[in-house]
């Protein structure tokens, strides 16, 4: 394979793009490898197409070699299958829907769960034919509401999905750790650093899920680890309840006078202040903060929701969206409030919450708020709150909610020490579905004694798309890209760097050799650019070794240098095609 | 590579789908290649998937090897692009249109010029960028009127489609050559027989334009060709032009009273009854016939318009419609005739037609038409026809159209003979588009002496989809599928036709030595299957060789048959892979 720079459609640019915030994305952009071409979606140019098809090539041959087998679907579905599922309202705005000519209705599918369901029950009928996993790499959409400008979050992306389907749940296991295994080796063939951690199931359904992370400060995802293995994505973080607290010696509650504190801060200051504690002084966990949003559902309504969290933590935004799936949140706003005079904004208590409350709305608190437990919180009154508020005693949540934020040094819930929390992309994601999908689209099979079951089912996504940044950001260096060769656009960047025939020729003759020992070669070939900004290019193009012709042709001798070290050596002329041949072969 | 029968994911059918219209798509279909997954679109089985992406291998080796580079577009795209080159509009309802979460326009293209037009408009700014040939194999979307069931003619469908970029005409036409010639290649290497014809450039702008149609009576287009050369899509076809007729000795026009002759049949006995020549018989081609449609124009205006042909021949409504393109052709319904009382049904003449007339409609002729041309034709009153009316002194049309059917034995319009008449499906269109999109977009680049000109272009597609359509309808027999080795889902179709142990071993072995020889097998190893159903498994699936491993293995002989012609040899076990490995070589 020869790629001649003379004529590869791509410009290197200088300037980094103002909208690319991603280190990796901005060399993306400033190499050509891709270009925007709308608001979340993109072009890949032909550096960048390569890389991609890579990439897709090692995860299809992963898929092949766990015995999945290859089939492709439309993306332009008709509605009914997902009106079955119920996916066609739970997906909410996140799909895109289109009508035909006719007037019907169309979506361009986020995922195929419904139409590989309808396929394996089209095909097969007895438990003889499973287990059976089908995949597909295909185009997928999602209508974001954030869409970046790079390929981390696009509205159009590349994607593998996979389904199994299995009589039991045993199968389901089987398929489940197969599936885990072929990504743990595509990960690895593809020199991507990874993490695999408990993951919410979101509006996909089903009960057991993992997330493999790519660990970078640039994810999107926090997840947590434990000294003692615990991994979760932190939407996933189950927070260990504690015991009941006895609460017969508290006083009973009272209500102060606390005028201007509509903050924990100012709360607490004016608490030590004026009702200073015997024993210690106030602090934020002492306090109860409650947090009002407005809870869109899938079906057009909405409604108010009050969670109440431990004054010293604030309310994640990803954890709560995670948890009220398919709803989305929005904030409450002033004339919100104006609407509900019942709550009082800034001094919000849960005296006047939950389902049989005066307001009727509905109160959800953090699991560390158990019975016995007492606190200051809003006395729904401007500039008071109450003092020893004891929950089981003053007031009962209508149940718990895991929204409050995950703290590092946050115990781990299986009591495996402290959580560290960090960053990472999502790049796969497997699921145990169950029986949601084959229920809604009545795929049964016959077992051995030929009465119907309801399959069970897994789905297993890599965004292949995403893995290209995901590599992208975790090679990327202040040059430029740094491809792990086997997904890099070519083996060898190899620079003319002199205008004499001698060098040309050479360099040719070179190129040529490379070429036909199998070894992929892009050729720096321009006759006007000087070597320096050839130089610039090679690093910022990032191909793993950089082979220089120049000046040291006239002593036999070329220069190969790796792009990821920056260590050179000069190469004899005459071992220049086996030491690059056995560069290529060993990665 | 291995496949299973056992385990892959395929159902061959005994009964004929009864939406299936064509012997291919009934063969697809039964031998589990695709299945429908909505009205115009179809999922891909693994067998299926597997002759797509062969033939997918082979376009993009032909477009590489002619230095076309590969890149990737979205294909949900913003409306803006398009609606500067006006398609947004001129695609009217086979444009799939959708609004984004914020109420913007997007469309799923149809096809690429724009986004093409803007990248290289992003990139490029000199002559010596060019020329440029890019291109895509992409998922396309259009809303058909008529979707069919097969893969012919889909809404979602699989597409290379390619743009060349050039400074000047000369350059223009050599690109076009040499996508030409890589057309032949691919289309040779698909073993897909096809004809070149010159072709209408439709919604698409452009002047030269040339399909290549495979021939095949269910294809869709109607081609012609003669003896010395000419060959055209019908739809392109050009009347030659009759020279004028002298009309001195032409009597006046007169009205006669013809009651009861609303078709051409019924008038012409009537006059050969009533009013008989001297000469000879009246007859259909003395008549002219005038047909009225309604168009309708993109902008969402609609108008009559009036064809007058030669009595003798039809209006062919593909010829219309590509005459009339972005525009669309609907019938005049009885209530258009009440809404236009100066149009008498049956009895339409041209005296009171054309732009210039009483009713103001439109009225183009065929080419034949000529200046002196007499013509017994409608006197606009029911039950009354007009004699010896000529064109040109008793009628002026506001000019010609193409849209009288082409026959047998039609004169080719470069002299070259009777035309003969033939249907195919389009595989490849090619097109010299020139500067519309360019000037549409404002692509234009420097010369060499730094004028500013714009760019002229080329537009060259692939049905990859309907490449597999049309290799299955040309190559189905009786039996079922039967595919070129080159795009066929394995080389051999290993049969194990017997249950004993010997056989089943046997089988294995000589599996695993193909396969390490680099054969494709399909190793039919159902152990509850009868060989019967087996063999006729192997023939409808259409893999080229088919091996039988059965009782002739006790004297170490297995049997190998061609799938298309039928014959069988006895080959020695202890040869097998060497004769099975040189068949595979040799195609």
């Amino acid at each position: 394979m020869l790629l001649r720079m003379s004529n590869l459609f791509v410009r290197t640019l200088r300037e980094v793009p103002a909208d690319a915030e991603l280190p990796g994305h901005r060399a993306l952009l400033r190499a050509g490898y891709v270009r925007p071409a709308g608001s979340g979606v993109h072009s890949w140019l032909p550096l960048g197409y390569r890389v991609l098809r890579n990439v897709e090539r090692i995860i299809r041959e992963e898929m092949d070699a766990m015995g999945a087998q290859e089939v492709h679907f439309p993306a332009l579905l008709p509605r009914e299958p997902y009106e079955r599922s119920g996916r066609w309202d739970d997906y909410g705005d996140n799909l895109f829907r289109l009508k035909d000519r006719r007037g019907n209705d169309h979506l361009l599918a986020p995922t195929h769960e419904e139409m590989f369901t309808l396929l394996v029950k089209d095909l097969y009928g007895s438990y003889r034919d499973l287990p059976l996993s089908i995949y597909q790499i295909q185009t997928k959409y999602r209508d974001e509401a954030r869409p970046r400008a790079g390929l981390l979050r696009s509205r159009e992306f590349l994607m593998k999905d996979s389904y199994s389907f299995d009589v039991d749940d045993a199968g389901l296991e089987a398929s489940y750790q197969a599936h885990r295994a072929a990504y743990v080796r595509t990960f690895d063939r593809l020199r991507l650093d990874y993490v695999v951690v408990s993951a919410m199931s979101g509006a996909m359904g089903g009960s057991g899920s993992e997330e493999f992370l790519c660990p970078t400060p640039v994810g999107e995802d926090t997840y947590v680890r434990s000294p003692g293995g615990y991994a979760a994505n932190a939407e996933a973080v189950v927070t260990p309840v504690p015991e009941p607290v006895p609460y017969d010696d508290v006083p009973e509650a009272h209500v102060e006078d606390t005028p201007d504190t509509p903050t924990i801060e100012t709360l607490v200051a004016f608490a030590n202040e004026h009702f200073p504690r015997p024993d210690r002084a106030w602090d934020a966990a002492d306090t109860l903060k409650n947090v009002v949003v407005m809870v869109h559902h899938p079906d057009g309504t909405h409604e108010p929701l009050v969670i109440g969290v431990p004054g010293d933590r604030d309310v994640d935004p990803r954890r709560l969206a995670a948890q009220l799936e398919p709803s989305e949140v929005a904030p409450f706003t002033d004339e919100d409030f104006e609407r509900d005079p019942g709550l009082t904004k800034g001094y919000l208590g849960p005296q006047v919450l939950g389902k049989g409350s005066a307001t009727g709305i509905r109160y959800l608190v953090d699991p560390r708020i158990v019975e016995g437990t007492r606190w200051v919180t809003g006395a729904n009154e401007h500039g008071h709150h109450v003092f020893d508020l004891v929950c089981g005693r003053d007031f009962t949540p209508d149940g718990t909610i895991e929204a409050a934020e995950v703290r590092d040094g946050d115990p781990a819930p299986d009591g495996s020490g402290p959580l560290e929390l960090a960053r990472g992309i999502e790049i796969g994601h497997i699921f145990q579905l169950g029986r949601k999908y084959a229920e809604a689209l009545d795929l049964q099979v016959q077992d051995e004694h030929g009465e119907l079951v309801t399959v069970t089912m897994g789905s297993y996504g890599i965004g292949v798309s995403r893995a290209v940044a995901a590599i992208a950001e975790t090679t990327v260096d202040d040059l430029g890209l740094c491809w792990p060769r086997v997904v890099a656009p070519a083996d060898v960047h190899l620079v003319v760097a002199g205008k004499s025939d001698d060098i040309v020729a050479g360099a040719e003759r070179l190129t040529a050799e490379l070429v036909d020992a199998g070894v992929r070669v892009l050729l720096d070939d321009r006759s006007k650019e000087r070597p320096g900004v050839k130089f610039k290019d090679a690093e910022l193009i990032g191909v793993p070794t950089i082979v220089v012709v120049g000046r040291g042709l006239a002593e036999g001798t070329i220069e190969v240098k790796d792009r990821r070290t920056g260590a050179r050596e000069d190469v004899a002329l005459a071992d220049a095609v086996e030491h690059l041949r056995r560069l290529t072969m060993t990665g």
